[in-house]
C-alpha cells in the first residue's frame, strides 16, 4: 500500500496559473475604474494574489494595486481616487513563487522619454533571464523579479527609435519567446498582444456606447454589458487609437507572422488546461464554450472508460460539466453529489494533522441522497498529489456508496509547465512515479480511467484551427 | 407595464432566517472550541452577520463572539485563547433588525447563583414583549434587545427553585411561546432543546470518541466526523451528563408534550422553508433529505406546470436541486446554466444605477453554450421583490434563450411571517400586488408555474409525520 | 551586587489605575457622543485598554464600546451612529486582570422594569464577592466578572421598591464597600456619585450653553470648553434633571453622610497617588492643583534631600513638575534632560533580550548637552521594581553625568492596593526586599532619597480638608 | 481685525521636512533589520508618512516598504521576514504632495547590470525636471514621480562605465544639484553621502562589535548603543567596505570638493531649521548640540525683545527650550505651561467647526497653577499662518493670564524652500501679508517679538564653520 503526501493547504492541490487582464478604451470619459474593477472580478479565478487597476485621463495615470482579492484591494475610496478616465487596465496575478511581493503586482506603471506605459501580462517568458541580462548590458535598470518588467523594458528599448508604440512592440516580440497576452496603455492608444503561439487566450469586445475592452476571456464582457468581437489572433497585435473625433475609435491589426513564410509559421499551441480546469465554464475562447469542451472531454471519457453504475457525479466546480457530459454519453443518471462551502476565503483557519476533521471535510460534503447504495461514477479533472482525490472518495464511501468509479477529464501529468502554470514539482505528482493501478489503489477508487492525449486534444477543435500545447502530458514543448 | 423596485443589494431580495446553533459535550477535556468552530463553519449559510463559541473547561467558561463570518470572527489566536475544555457550544447569528449589535451576538453567557450557563438561540418568540415585562416586574435586569435573553432569564428565574437545570427549562418552556431550537452548556451537562411546534431543525450526532454533538443540521456532523443518532423531537429536553466515569455520557431524554392529552398535542409545524431555501442540500431533517425534498418539489412542479422546452437549469445554488427533479421527472434534459460567482463576500462593491453592470450580472452569467436558441425551464425556490427575477431572466435572452420558462419550487408568498424567517414586508412582497399572469409579464417570462401549497406540504412528508407551517403562504399560523 | 528582574514590557514597570468617567446632561439635544469623546480624549491617560460611549436619546439608549484607545474604537462613523442626544456617559478602562474582554468594557447598559441605566465606574470595590452571592441568591443574574455591574445590580434590586434612582442609590451605598466614582445616566437623569471616603475624584462643570458635565477630572472640562463648578464632595450623589423646560437643568445634591454622627464620618482618604502620578497636571483636584502638589512634592524632597549639583532633571512626564519644584526651593538650575519618543503605541515591537537595544533607550533619550560634565539631581515619580530606573540612571552616565542623584517625590511602596491601583506584587516591588542604600546601589545613583509619608500627606492639603489614603506606603487601610 | 484662515489640520500649521536615512553595514551577518528599525524609530519625527527597510544578505536584497509609520509598517512578522543581514538601509518618508503613493516610500531597490543598489534619499532636488529629461534621452525608464529615484538613475547611468559605485556617485553629483543626504547600499558596500552645501544632516556611528551606522540625526545612534564617530562633510562620500576579513570593515573618505579652487568652493548652507524646530533636542549636529542651539535662541530672543514678567512657558515640544533659554538670560521663572495630549494620532477625529471644541484644545491644555494671575511670556518656534497661535494665546488667557507675550525662536516665513522643507504657500504665510504689529493683534497677544535673521544665523555657528541657508526668511539661496 503507498501511502501519500500531504499538501500544506487545499489549493496546493490544484494547478494555478497566473493572471488575468482586462482593458477598457473608451469613447468618452467616464467611470473607466469601475468598469475594469467589475471586468476583473469575472477574472479573479484566473488569480487570487493580488491585483490593481491603472486609469488613464487624458495622458495622466493613476495606478493602484496591492496584494489581496479585488474585493480586498479595492473598496468605494480607492476605486473613486482613481477618478474619471479615457482608458483603464487591470491585472489578477497568481503568484508562483513563495515570495509574493507588492512591487510585483499589476499593471507595471512606466515612464520614459516618449511617454507612459501601463502593461498588463497572463503568461510566462521562457528566455526572462537572457533577454534581461542584454537589457541590462544596455543600461535597463530593473525594480522588479518579474518577466512583465522584462517586456516593458524590452518595447521601451525599442521605442525610442520608432515612430510609434506599435512597431517597438513588433520588434521586442522578436525578442521574446513564451507565453504572453498584454494588454498595454499608452498615454492615446491601448494594444492586445498575443504570443505567436497563441498559449493564454485573450478577446476583444465592444460595449453599447462604442467603446472598446481586451479581455483574458470573455466571460468579463457579460459583466459589464459587452458584445464579444473576436478572439485576438496568434502573434497579432491589435491597436485601438481616437479617429478624427475623440469618440472614434480606431481599431488596427498587424499580424506579425503575415511576412513568415507560411511553413516557418509555429503552429498554434493553445494551452488545454484553459479548456479542462482555468477558464470559467461560460467563456469562450477560440471559438470553442468552455463548458461545452469540459462536456466533450467528459463524452470521450464515457467511450473510454465505460463502466455499469447508478449515477453520475462532478467534483465541483469545474468537474461538473465533464460529468454532465458523461452522463448524456453514457445514459446513465446525473447527480449533485456534493455540496460545497462557499465561505472558505483566503484566511481560511486550516486543521491540524490533530483535529477531527481535514481540509477536504471542511470544503466539500457528499450528498448521501445521491449517492447511498449507489455505484457511483466521479468526475474530476485532475489528479495532482493524490491526496485530496483519496480523501473525496472516502467521503463519498461514507455516504454509502457502494462503488466509486474515478474519471480524470485530462491525461495524468508527467512533465513541468514553462508557459506559466504552476504545475507541482515532479517529485510531488503522482503519476510520475506511480501506474494507472497504483493510483487507483491510492485514491481507494474501484477503477480509475483518464482522458487520452489523442481525445484531449479534440476537445475543442474548432474546425482544425485549435492546435494545442500537451507538453504537460507528453513532454513535447512548443516550438517557436 | 409594472415597474420595479430596486432592492439594496442582491442579498436582500432573498428570504432569511435566524442562526445556527452547534454544541459538543466531549468525552475528554480536548480542543472543543476547534470542533465547534468547524460545526459553524458547515452552518454558516443559516447567520453571516455574527458569531459566538463559548467553551466550558470544568466548570469555567470562556467565551469570544463578534460580528462576522467565523473566518473573520476567530483566528487562530483566538480560537486558542479559549483553551481546551470539555464542552462548548457555538452560534451563528442573521439580524434581522438593521441596528447589529455585538451584544447581541451568541452564545449568551450568564452567570447566577446555582452557576453558569451558556445559551445559543435559532428561532424567535412570540411572546417576548408579554414575558420580558413579567419578568422585569419579578426583577429581571436586561443587557440587550433579544429575545434569547429573555429566554436565558425565564430559565435562570425557574432554576432557583428547581433542583436541576432541566426542571428548569421544562417550566420555562410552559411559558415561552414561538419557534426555539437550543443548545444549551451548564456546567456540568448539555441539552438540547426544540419548541413543542419543532419549527427549527435540531439533531443530534455522536464523534468516534463517544462525544455527543447537537446540531441545527445534520450537514454540520460530516465536518467533524460525527455520527447521526436522530433528531430532537418537538417539545423534546435532550440532557447530556456525566455517568459514574467522566468520559461515561448519559443521555436523558424530556418528553415535555408527554403529559398533554393527546388530542391537545400540537401539531408538528416545521418551517417548510427549511427544505426549500434555508438548509443546505447535504442535511437530513426529521428524516428527510433535504436535496430529495427539493427534487421532490420539482418533480411536483413539472406535474403542475408542464412546458415543451429543450432544457431545465436552475438558479444556483438552491435551484439546482429542483431543477434535476423537473428534468428528472419531465424527461427534458438537465443543463448547466449559469455560473456563479464565488468571490463575491459580504464587502463586495455593489454598482451604482448610473454604472455599466448590475448586481445580478457580477453575480451570475448565463451559460450561452447551454440556453443558446433554446427552449429553456428556469427553476428557482422564490420570488421576492421580483427584481433579481427580471434580471435573471433578461441574461438567459441575452444569451440567446428563445423562450424562458420561470418555475418557482414554492407557492407565493403573501403573509409575514413570525418566527424568525425574515420575509420581506408585504409592501414590498410582488406577490401581495400583482396576479401570477402579471408577475410573468413584470419579470419577463413566457410561462411562469409556482408549487402549490398543497404540494409544497408533501415534499418531505416523511410516511406523515412531518406536518408543515406554511403561514407565509395561506396565513394559517400554527397554534401551540 | 543585586540582580534586576526584567519587566514584561516598559508599561508594567509603573503603576495603574484604573478607570476615567465623563458624562454630559444637556440643555438640548445635541451632539452629545461628540461631548463625552472628546471629554474622555483628555482622560485617555487614565485607562487605554477599552473604552465606551451611551447615548440617551429622549430615554432611547445607543452604546458603543470596545477593547483600544478611543483614537482606535471610535471613528466618524462610529460616533455618528450613536446619533444625537439629550445626555450620555463615557468611560475609559484600564484593566487590571491579563484577561481583558470586550462584555468588561463600560458604560454597562441595562434594563429593568423601571426603565434604562447606563454605569461608569472608576474605582474597586472591596466586597465584591459578598455583594455579588448575595445579589445571586436574590436572583440576580450576571454577565460579566466586573465588579461594576455588582454595583448596577444593587442599585437596580434597590429601585423596585424606590421611587427613585437617587434613593436607590442611596441605599445601594450602605451596601457596596471600597472606591467608586460613578456616573450614571437614567432616561431622564444623571447621577455623579462619589464613595464616603472621597478616594477617586470626581467633578462637575457647566458649558455655555447651560448643560452640565462630570468629569474623573477638570482637565476634560476645558477640552470641551466647560466651566469647573465644584468637586462632587465624599458621600454625595449629585442629581441632575430637567425643571418646568427641557433646557432648565435642576441640579439636587444628596449628601449621603449628612445624618451620620459627625464622630462615625468617615476621613476623607483619596488616594494621594492621584497627585503623584495618575492625573494629569492641569487638573485640580479637591481644590489643589496636581502641578501645585508636584511641585510642592519637589520642594519638600528638596528640603530632606538636599545634595550638591549643578542641575536637576525630571523624567518625563510626571517627574518633570517635582524636578522643577526641587529646581526653584534648592535654587540648583533646572535642566530639560531627557527627549521622551512619542510614537511608542500600543502596537509597539519590544526588543529582545539579545538585541543592541533595550525598551528604556528606545523610550527615552538623555541630552548630554543638559548631563555632560554636570552632577544631576534626577527627579522621578515612583521605583516599582527598580529596572527601568537602572537603565535611566545608566542613560545619564552615558551621556556624561560625573553624578547621579535619584529623588523620588513619593514614598516607598511597600504594601498592595485594594482599591484600584494596580501596584505590582508585593515580590516584584523592590523596596519590599531592599533597603534604601540597597536600592541606591542596584539602580547604580550615587544618592537616593524618598519623600517622607509625613511630607506626601501634606502635598495637597488644602488647609486640612484633604486626608488621604497611603495604605501602599504604611499599610494603614482607611476605614469606613 | 484680521480674520484668520482655518489650516485643515494641526500638523498641516508646522513646517514639515523630507525624510530621515539610516544603515548599518555590520561587521556579522545578524539582526540588521532590527537596527535599522529602531535606528529609524529615533527618527520618526522627520517622517510618518511612509517607511521602508531593505536588508543586503551577502548580495541578497529583501525589502519591506509601505505608507504609515513604522509601528504601523512593521510587525515582529515583518521584520522577521526580512532576515538577517550583513547590512541594511532604511528610511522614514514624510511627502510633501497630496498624492500620497506607496511606490514614493524608500528605500528604493534597484537592480542592473553590474549588481543592485539600494537607495534612501533626505532633501530635495532642484533641477529634478531637467536631470530627469536628460536620463530619459538617454533611455531611462522611471517607475516613480520621485527625485530620488532620479538620484538612483543618474548613479546607475555612470556606473556603467565606471569601476566602482563610488566613482559614479562622484559622477553623478556633478550632474545633481539641491539638497542631499544619501545611505546608499550596493551588494558589497555602504555609502554615506552630503551634498555640497550640507543642506541636510547626516552622521556616522559605531557599535560595539564594530559596525558602522549612517543616519540623518545622532540621537539615533543612543537608540542602537552606537557610539558618535563624526558628520558627514559638506561634498563628502563615506565609502564602507570589507577589508580583508569579513568582520574587519574599511571606511574610505572622498571629498568632492578637494579638487575646487578653494574660493569656488561653495559655502556651507545648513538649513537652519534643522536646528530650530526640525532635528530632536537629544541630537547634535555639525559639533553643535540642537538643545544648545535653542536655548541659545531663547537667550538671543531675551535680549532682543525683553519684557517684564513672571514667568516663561514654552509650546511644547520644539518651544520648551527656547523657553528655558529665554528664562536663564531673563532671570524671569521657568514654568511648565502646557499639558499635550500624547494620545493623538494619525488617525484623530478632528473636531468640526460647528462643535463645543477646537483642535488646539484637544491636543494642548495651559495649567492655571502656572499662568492665572499672571505675566506670561510664551516662547514658541513659528508662526506658519497664525490660526494655532491665536487659539494657544486664547487657551492662556482662559487660564487667568494677565498679559501673554508671544517670542518666536525664529524669524518670520516670507519666502518659499526649494530644498525640501514644506513651508505653506506664500498666500498662507502670515508674515507675508501682516506687519508684526498686525500679527501681534491678530494672534491676541500683548506683544509679539521675532528672532532676528541675524542672531538665527548665530545660534549654532560653531567657531564659525556653521553656516546656513536662511533663504526662507531672506530670500538668498545658496548657490553652488
Amino acid at each position: 500500500m503507498k501511502t501519500l503526501q500531504s499538501p500544506e493547504n487545499l489549493q496546493s492541490d490544484k494547478l494555478h496559473e497566473e493572471c488575468g487582464v482586462f482593458g477598457i478604451f473608451s469613447s468618452s470619459k467616464t467611470d473607466v475604474a469601475k468598469s475594469v474593477f467589475y471586468g476583473l472580478f469575472a477574472l479573479q479565478h484566473r488569480g487570487q494574489e493580488g491585483c490593481g487597476i491603472c486609469v488613464n485621463d487624458k495622458g495622466i495615470f493613476s495606478s493602484y494595486k496591492d496584494l489581496g482579492l479585488l474585493n480586498e484591494v479595492f473598496n468605494q475610496q480607492t476605486l473613486e481616487n482613481l477618478g474619471e478616465g479615457t482608458a483603464a487596465v487591470g491585472h489578477v496575478r497568481y503568484g508562483t513563487t513563495g515570495a509574493t511581493n507588492r512591487l510585483n503586482c499589476q499593471p507595471l506603471e512606466v515612464h520614459h522619454i516618449k511617454g507612459s506605459l501601463a502593461l498588463c501580462h497572463n503568461g510566462n517568458l521562457t528566455n526572462t533571464t537572457d533577454l534581461r541580462t542584454r537589457l541590462e548590458l544596455e543600461g535597463s535598470v530593473f525594480h522588479t523579479s518579474s518577466d512583465s518588467e522584462v517586456i516593458a523594458n524590452a518595447i521601451i528599448k525599442q521605442r525610442l527609435s520608432c515612430d510609434c508604440i506599435e512597431d517597438a512592440v513588433q520588434k521586442a516580440m522578436k525578442q521574446i519567446k513564451g507565453a504572453y497576452s498584454l494588454a498595454i496603455m499608452t498615454q492615446d492608444k491601448m494594444l492586445a498582444v498575443r504570443d505567436p503561439l497563441g498559449m493564454r487566450p485573450l478577446c476583444i469586445g465592444k460595449t453599447g456606447d462604442g467603446s472598446y475592452v481586451v479581455s483574458s476571456e470573455s466571460c468579463a464582457l457579460t459583466a459589464i454589458k459587452a458584445q464579444f468581437v473576436r478572439d485576438v489572433e496568434p502573434g497579432e497585435i491589435v491597436v485601438f487609437s481616437r479617429g478624427e473625433t475623440f469618440d472614434q475609435i480606431k481599431i488596427d491589426s498587424i499580424q506579425t507572422l503575415k511576412n513568415i513564410p507560411p511553413q516557418a509559421v509555429p503552429k498554434k499551441a493553445l494551452c488545454v488546461f484553459e479548456y479542462i480546469y482555468f477558464a470559467r465554464a461560460d467563456s469562450v475562447i477560440d471559438g470553442v464554450s468552455v463548458q461545452q469542451a469540459r462536456q466533450k472531454a467528459g463524452m470521450f471519457l464515457a467511450d473510454e472508460h465505460p463502466v455499469d453504475a447508478d449515477v453520475v457525479i462532478g467534483v465541483p466546480d469545474s468537474g461538473l460539466d465533464a460529468a454532465l457530459g458523461y452522463a448524456m454519453q453514457s445514459k446513465i443518471p446525473y447527480g449533485l453529489g456534493f455540496v460545497k462551502n462557499k465561505y472558505i476565503g483566503r484566511t481560511f483557519i486550516a486543521p491540524q494533522q490533530k483535529e477531527r476533521t481535514d481540509k477536504v471535510r471542511i470544503k466539500l460534503n457528499a450528498v448521501e441522497n445521491t449517492v447511498k447504495d449507489k455505484r457511483v461514477i466521479m468526475v474530476d479533472d485532475s489528479i495532482v498529489r493524490g491526496t485530496t482525490s483519496a480523501l473525496i472518495v472516502k467521503l463519498i464511501k461514507e455516504a454509502g456508496a457502494k462503488e466509486v468509479h474515478v474519471r480524470i477529464s485530462a491525461p495524468p501529468f508527467l512533465y513541468p509547465c514553462y508557459y506559466g502554470t504552476d504545475v507541482d514539482s515532479q517529485e510531488n505528482l503522482i503519476a510520475c512515479h506511480n501506474s494507472i493501478e497504483e493510483i487507483k489503489e491510492i485514491i481507494g477508487a474501484d477503477s480509475l480511467g483518464y482522458l487520452s492525449i489523442e481525445n484531449a486534444l479534440k476537445i475543442a477543435n474548432n474546425f482544425g484551427k485549435n492546435t494545442f500545447c500537451a507538453a504537460c502530458f507528453n513532454g513535447t514543448y512548443p516550438i517557436l
